[in-house]
Formats: structure tokens, sequence, C-alpha cells
């Protein structure tokens, strides 16, 4: 409601996009690739989009709080996944919240789930609205009379800081870089940046079970919750403030990555990081990308635990500048606010050696920042490429390593398949790991296929249902740390331990009784 | 069921117990403090004990894996607590199972839960025996009509060990030391070692969420778990194989910590070591408390990780005989398999500095094997001092650093007083930090007192009583590792959110619709 705007039809604020230089890299590398000619602008407004009447009205105590404006509508109707994109550009947006209700208090929060439940609505709780998997979107099914969403983010404080423990009391609803800037000024940081940093809200990255900055020890948000405060249609959760626990099973692991589906994460304890001040770190190359894998498996197994210890393959290097795709890159770096990382980082290096690796002096450090940099303005940029009819997403997964090999193999020969099938044009697929484990990697794809601009959903859905087919069969997760969402929802079950899925609906129906809270997520 | 046989009436097997030189040493140690000079011997025979009839009889199936002759019973009544011993030495043991069945197979776990459930009997998960909270006692109301224990230890084998991913598929009743050695033929370690290491069953630490080895980091066992079976009333959980994964809420960490009231853990896939290679350590001592808790949290939120990094009270210290008692000693190690460790241990060594320690040239590190050899040894010391008429008893907890002190203050005035309100008597009340966190330590409380034989449990009960009133009202958690089991069950209900209480109640009866597992625990 209070400051900038957001942008209904893209990434970011309004008047926010990708700039000219950007908008000119995309276009050569997506026209040399698909041989494209036509770069189409468009630019949707409000007036396109032909909106029903909302279904419900606020009642008089939380009109205040209540926006049912088409603009607001629409902001808060979709998530940030490509197909998302391509029904904004198609003018056609299935579903749009009847009202959106900004809370500014849990009473306030506890109040709009009375009222939902009252009205038979779904209630749809919003965040950073950064949902690559369908999160936020309100398609219900049609026993719900309307949709409410629920945008946390005037929820949107650093209520208090315990410097002693290293840990703050922090609103749901505040969103990463506001956050930061409070922590900042105790001189201490969450240091967890997803992709989606810009928008992404604390309560958000909790209940999607979000993965940041750290490729190894801390990679999701998980670790870092000392305490959870969540609102359910049934009272209030919350779990003791503990820096560790053998009291039966842990309760802050019910609502990290409930997903919305059991109730609202309005406030958490969160543990802090003091600033590093010692840094080191180097690109290696390699030529063979499961030699680079190989080296990263001593590398997560080592103990050394680097802070960044990205592997990017050759394709994904070149498809964003960092080198012209001759090598694999592996992005290596350590990180310190209370020791010198030089000897972690000599003894990485012997064993990125052993495997292969060379410390790669033609990679700059600005080539290594642009790749960084890029991959924070990514979001800004599916706006400009999907009326150009180019089909790009991204999937992610974590496997054992002694599954990897023949994993990889297979994600990769099924995307690239089901792309040539979908569109009958090869297109390139790329991997990276964005986290690694001592038991295995989090292996990232991008995918890159030319589409046909009336058919970009079917053929993206052909695409995405095969590769999530290969994901599950082959064993690895639906989601790293994406979330499930309503798209991931027939894999996730797949997934899934049968009995915990009885469990978690027995537990959603105490939580949730009347099953107002984001209807067909997690629990359907 | 084949193999040594499990002594009934302490800790370990038959034969076993305190040598000579140890009952030496605790005969001076009680005898000087308390002024005692009787010293009973007392060893318990079966024929001692009035045991009921069995009141169920296995099924002609499971005859073959059950038993239900006295000694097997009896060995199967209690934990390792302190009035579990005064229990045995009273010839009063309240609740014994009426048989005892050891399954071989997942079949038969099923098969055994099927009897129960058809017999109205309450089904009494049993691996270790080594609970110190009631966890594996047939204590149940009367609604049941009687109490089998499925004992898991003849699911004895690591079935699988994959060398890449660094894990081995384990099976749930396992012991420690049998696991370790399979392990180890591999090259390879859980390194999670629980003073129960002798007895404890892999199975067992994950359903109470054991402490290990490991001061920092790898704290409990929660960490190691990569995948578990379950076995419930409803069927088999069985999660899949993952490094990481963001899909919903863990389903792990349902099973981890549910303390056999959901299922029985059959299986796991556990994330191992490689054996450590480099080693560097140090005692350090401080002149005050709470400079060396102020010391300690500065390396917890160094971000170096020891693996040791336990801190004992002069008197702790002095009741081990680790020194005179005139300093608080910080026991300070790292370990790795892959890198040298001295540029941490001497970056370590400038933060203790910086509080007031100093590296304490006068302890040994015989003193210091010595204390850990103690410390294994210790379950043996119960048997020894109970018909001496001596309380001495463990409780542990942990608190963010901000609270620590005053809360520290208040857990040992609390105990104190107790003490001598329940005794009439000064006791000794002593701490140790187990494992630290960035955000708190997890402090273990010892405390010593003069009892009256015919009124230990009462006298106990009462100082059992203050300290966990006191570990509550001051914010700590009611148990860091030594679980909840029924003696807990009390506090972990004020401590528990109570919709989390009630979401676990309903996952219960999903799981085990009947209520035959582990009944008064973790669920009631």
């Amino acid at each position: 409601m209070a400051g900038k705007r957001l942008k209904f039809w893209g990434w970011g604020y309004d008047g926010e996009g990708a700039t000219e230089a950007e908008r000119a890299a995309i276009k050569r590398f997506y026209g040399e690739m698909f041989a494209l000619e036509a770069f189409p602008e468009d630019v949707p407004r409000v007036e396109d989009y032909a909106l029903g009447k909302p279904r419900v009205k606020p009642p008089k105590s939380l009109a205040a709080i209540c926006a049912a404006d088409p603009h607001t509508r629409l902001a808060h109707a979709l998530g940030k996944s490509f197909p998302d994109a391509v029904r904004v550009f198609d003018r056609k947006i299935p579903h749009v919240p009847d009202v959106v209700a900004f809370p500014r208090s849990e009473k306030q929060v506890a109040a709009v789930m009375d009222w939902a439940a009252a009205a038979k609505a779904a209630l749809i709780p919003f965040g950073g609205g950064s949902s690559v998997v369908g999160g936020v979107e309100p398609a219900v099914d049609s026993k719900y009379k309307a949709a409410i969403t629920l945008s946390t983010t005037a929820l949107d404080k650093v209520v208090e800081i315990d410097k002693t423990s290293r840990a703050a009391r922090i609103q749901g609803g505040i969103r990463t870089p506001a956050m930061e800037e409070a922590l900042g000024k105790a001189g201490l940081t969450l240091r967890h940046f997803p992709q989606s940093f810009q928008m992404a809200t604390l309560g958000g990255m909790i209940a999607t079970r979000s993965g940041g900055h750290f490729a190894t020890l801390y990679t999701h948000i998980d670790d870092f919750v000392e305490s959870v405060r969540m609102v359910t249609p049934s009272g209030v959760m919350e779990s003791r403030r503990l820096p560790g626990s053998g009291a039966g099973p842990s309760p802050d692991r019910l609502a990290i990555g409930s997903e919305g589906a059991l109730g609202v994460i309005t406030e958490a304890w969160m543990r802090l990081q003091d600033k590093p001040r010692f840094r080191a770190g180097a690109p290696v190359a390699f030529a063979d990308f499961l030699n680079a894998a190989e080296a990263v498996r001593a590398l997560a197994q080592s103990g050394l635990n680097p802070s960044n210890c990205r592997l990017v393959d050759a394709n994904e290097c070149r498809a964003n500048g960092v080198n012209d795709g001759s090598a694999h890159l592996l992005v290596l770096a350590f990180e310190s606010a209370h020791y010198d990382v030089a000897p972690k980082m000599a003894r990485a290096l012997e064993i990125v050696r052993d495997h292969g690796g060379t410390v790669d002096a033609s990679v700059s450090a600005e080539a290594v920042s642009a790749w960084r940099n890029a991959f924070i303005r990514m979001p800004y940029f599916r706006e400009v490429i999907t009326p150009w009819a180019v089909i790009n997403d991204t999937f992610e997964t974590a496997i054992t390593w002694d599954r990897f090999p023949a994993f990889h193999a297979a994600i990769m020969a099924a995307t690239e398949s089901a792309i040539e099938a979908a569109t009958g044009w090869r297109g390139l697929v790329t991997c990276r790991f964005t986290h690694v484990y001592p038991d295995g990697p989090a292996p990232y794809y991008s995918f890159h296929a030319k589409g046909e601009r009336k058919a970009l959903i079917k053929q993206w859905w052909q695409i995405k249902k095969a590769a999530s087919d290969a994901v599950i069969a082959n064993g690895g997760t639906i989601t790293h740390h994406h979330a499930v969402g309503r798209d991931h929802m027939k894999w996730y079950e797949r997934q899934r331990p049968k009995l915990f899925g009885a469990a978690l609906a027995a537990a959603k129906s105490v939580l949730d009784p009347a099953g107002v809270m984001n209807p067909g997520v997690i629990v359907r």
C-alpha cells in the first residue's frame, strides 16, 4: 500500500526493468541461438485485463487494510514463473484475488482469517510474491466462494536485536533489503541472499525453505531459524527461543516449508552472522564436468565449508558471458568475520588441483562479479524475452553423489529431447551447483528454447513435465529450494512418504480446520 | 537373545561393573563429602522380584522371537535413571513387560504391532534401554490389557555402505560399537558418541535426538540423518535419500524425536565422516566461570567450529579428579581428516586468552583422557552408589547467551536449595557445557546429595521437580539431548506450543490409530 508500487506485469516495482545494455546482450544471445529476428516490445496496462467484480467485500473493521483496485488485484494474481509471465502477456490471468488484505498486526491477520472462513473464501498468503511454482496464485477449486490474498508486507519491522546471542526478532513481512539494512546498523547480517533477494520477505523465505548465500553448511534458511511465531486459523503457534533442543520432534520444522498452508509466519527469531572481514576466492577451470563434480565432492567432504562453491557448466558460463564456453568454472570462496581464511583456501586449491582444476587467470574478478550481478538481475529479463517467444526456465534438485553422474545424464537427455519434441528446435540446457553437501550436490538446471508465441505454456509444460518426471524417476527431489507450490504438487506427492502426507493433512486439520489456508498447496 | 546377556540390575552386560579402583575412588569422594561410613554392597538376583504372570501370550507365528522369562522381562522393565536404580535395589519394579519380542525383520515388527493392537496391549520400543527419562518403562494406564516390549536389537546390521556419498544404510537396532566397527572397515565413522555409546542403538539415538561427540555444528544426531525408514502400525513411512531438500516440511523431522510414539525406526541412511588424521587440543583454565562462558560464546560465534569445546566448572573438575577444583576448565580441540587444524587452534587460543583463559600446563593429557574415560564409565557407578543412599543425577538444557548468566544462577540456586530442603544436607551441584551454539550453550548439571535409603525416590523427585520448574520458568528446554520420556512430559507440555502438541496428536492418530505405541510419551 505504502512506498513504491509493485509492478504487476514483471519483476520489482513500477518503473524498473532491464537496462538498455542488458536488453542488447539478451537480444544478441537469443538472436544468435534461435535465429530470432523479431523482438517485439509489449507493455501491458491494467486496462488490458478483464477482471470480474470482487465476490466478497471486507467487513468494515478490515476495510482500511484491504484493497480491491485492479492494479493491486493484478499485482497479487501470479508469481514470477515463466507461465506466469506468458499469461501476463497473453492478457489472460485466470485467477485474480477478489480482495488483497494488508494486515498491520497479528490481530488483523487473525481477523482476516476469520473473515475468510466466514465468507467461505480461500486465503492466500503473499510475501515477496516471487514464487516460481504457483505458490501464490489463487487457483482454488470452485468450492471456495472467493479468494482473498493476505499480503504480509505491512508486518515489516526488525522488532528486537539480541547482540549477545547474535539473534533478532523480525516480522515475517519485511523484505530482505530492509531487514539487512536494519540488522547492518547493529553490525549483523542474516547473510541469506536468494535470487529473489530484492522482493523476498522473511516469512516467505521460511515458509518455502529458501536457499541462500552459503553454498555449504548453512544452505537453507532452516538452520537460521531460532524460533517461529505462526498465526493459524486455530490460534498462535510459537516455539521457544532455543539454541538447540531435543524435546520431541521440532515444532519449527512443521512451520518451515509449510508454504502458507498451515498459517502465516508473522515473526521469527533468526540467528545472525557477523559481517565478514576476511575473504579469499578464485575461479577454477575444469575441462571435464564430471571431474569438476568430483572436485566439488572432495571439497564438500573436506570439512573446509567454503562459503561459495558454485560449479557452473561451460554452456552456462558462455550464456552469462563469464567465459567463451571452453571450460566449466568453479567459483570458490571463503569468508569469515573472525579468522584468516587463507589456509583454508590454500588447502582447497590443493584439492581442486588434485582433480584437474586450474585457477583460471583469464577469468577476471569482474567477470565473476558480472555473473553474480546478472544472477540478481535475471528476474528482470523474463519480461523482456517472453514476448520474443523464448522459453526460459530453471528447475533445481538434489541428489546423492553416487547417483549424480547417471542422474545428470538422464536429466540433461530428458530435458533436451523434451525441448525438441515440444518445439521442433534444439534448445540449450545448462547446469550449475547452487549448494553442495557432503553427501551430494544440489544441481540447478536452466533451459532455453525457441517457442511459438501462441503455444508457449503448452510447450513449456511439456518440457517441465518431462524434466520433473526424470527428476523423480532418478531419485532426486522435486525442489531443493524453489518450493512446491501448485506446480510441483503432483511430483511432491510421488516423492513424499504417503503416511507423512496423511500426517501433514491431519496436522492441517487441527491448525486450519476450515481449510482456508492456501488450498492446493502441500496438502490437498 | 543371542550374545552377552543384559545385566538386569545395572549398566551393560552380566559380569560387568565398576572396577575396584573405581569403587575406591567413588567411596573416597562421597565418603569425604557426606561423611559416609557404611558402604553396603547389594547384588540383586532375579528371584528377589515378584513378577506377575504374563497377561498375554504371543501368537504361534511370533513365539520364536518372544521371551517371557523373568530375567528378560526384568532387563526390559526400566531404563537407567536414578529412580530406576533405586527401584531395582528396592526390589520394587512397578511395571514389567509381559513379553519381550525381538523381531528380526520389518515384517515381524509389523506383526508384533498387529498383535499388540489385537491384544489391546501397549507396545514399548526398546533399543539400548539407556533412557534416563522413563522412555522405555512400560508404565501405561489401565486401559491397556498388557505391555509388550519390542527390542530392536535383532535388527543389527550395517546393510549397505555408499563410500562415494559417505553414507550407509543401517538397521535401527544395531548398537553403536558394532556399527562403528562395521563402518570402520570402510574407513568411515558416524562419529556420534553419546555417553550411552556402549549400549545405544542407532534407532534409539534418532528417536531421542541424541547428542554426540561434536561440541559444535553437528551436535545432535539429527544432522546425520539422510533418510529414515519407520514401521508404524499404519504401514512403512520412508523418506527419500537426499542430501538436502526444500519440498515441504521435512518428513525426517517428524520421526526424529518421536521416541517410539509413532513407530519403530527400522533403518536409516546416515551421513558419515572420514576418520580424523589431524588433531590439536589444549585444556584452558579460567578463574571465573562467567568469563569462561564468554570465551566459549566467542568461540561458538567465531565459525571455527571446534570439535570439542566442553567447559567444565571447577567443582566438576574436582569431582572427576581433573584438577583440585581451583579453576574452571575448557577442553578445547579441533580435528579433521582433511586439513591441518593448527591455524584454527592458534586463532582459538587467541580468543580464549582475550577472555582471560590460560593454557593449563598443570592439567596433563592423561587427566583429560581420564575425565573422558570416567565419562564413559559413569553409567557403571550408579549401581555402586545407590545402595549407599547417595542421590546422584544429571539434567541438561539449552538457553540463549543473553539469558545464560541469570539462568545459570537461578538453576544453581533452585537445585541447591531443593537438595537442602529434600535431604536436610548441603549437596553439590556442578555444571558443564556439553554442546555450544552461536546463539547459546547447552549446560549440563550434575548433582550429588546425601539421601535416606528409604526416601530416595521422594527426595530425588523433589529435587528433580525444582530443577525442572526452574529450567522451564527461566526459558530453557526441558531437554537438550536426554529426551522427554515419561519423566519430562509435564514440563515438555509446558514448553511445547499447544497447537503443535495438537498437531502431533493428530499425526499420531494417523500413524498409530489404536494408540499402542509407547503410550504416555510425546503424545498422551
